[in-house]
């Protein structure tokens, strides 16, 4: 079951500025060879279920790793029957209709 | 690792009224064998992760099964390192401080 | 328009425990005078959108007031024009599922 | 009070694509004049607490308007006291952080 997923991950108890736990997070998902992009409130993913949801439990172990006592994560996922669909399909697919 | 979740799965191209696929995704957590607890957005779940992940993935797998084409789900997820807390302990350290 | 909510505040910058900053939010909602329903990651809402929304504003405000320089919250916002509908009857419709 | 937002607007009851009503969202945040950027699962916004408020409710009523009877959104918001910070900083830090 392939999955499109965005990561929020949210390490508390750290500070305010949490840039170094969201790059590693970062490296997480570049190491389990994921297709994924970085946005300013997450991270959208796409794989195979089990290889997104491995990544996604590395992600709060090497955070906690680093030194976070807790973490809050927002995670939205999609999956699909119907048809198979990229990130970039998805985009494409509003986009063009904004330029009709 | 234990872990504190809110599931909240939205079946797509099945029309406005989803209750039955909400109550199959119950039955998955009840299977499970899963410490959950429904309110009116979602379902706080805890439990270990790879046990809370999987029941998870079951839910999608039998929403699907039972005929929706696509499903876009939100889950939270807080995980920590430097206590065990349950569902009910969050609840009553907020209700304490609302007695004083 | 009438809204139901689901609001999880996650100060930042304050250390591990939250709980009195929640428990502010849990005051404005009373002090708005707004039904709500307070679980273990987060508190259903319902009320008419402008009114809930300008409670959570004042979350953030009093959070902020409170001492916590950064705020991240998820807010899940659910309208419907086919019907009306309560956050009890949400809870019943799956219930009621349950129980044939 | 400046908001970071992350928006993602999920029209229920009007089948499996809904690029149409993701479209008409981000007409309105192009006629609130608000910077925002779409990624694949949702779209950043910036700016003015109460002008991305008005935007949000305005994309609830021109979907509804377009013929879907229910909405189900997820909506991240993020304020800080402390600094202001671009939606582009965000990415910035953590990118240089992956640099090192």
């Amino acid at each position: 079951m392939k999955v499109h997923a965005d990561l929020c991950v949210i390490p508390m108890g750290v500070g305010v500025s949490v840039g170094e736990y969201i790059a590693e997070c970062q490296r997480v998902l570049c190491e389990a060879g994921l297709t994924h992009h970085m946005h300013a409130y997450g991270t959208n993913i796409e794989g195979e279920w089990d290889e997104v949801m491995a990544a996604i439990k590395q992600c709060h172990e090497r955070v906690h790793a680093l030194g976070a006592p807790r973490i809050s994560t927002t995670l939205k996922l999609g999956t699909r029957t119907d048809r198979s669909q990229s990130l970039q399909d998805k985009i494409d697919s509003v986009e063009s209709k904004l330029d009709q």
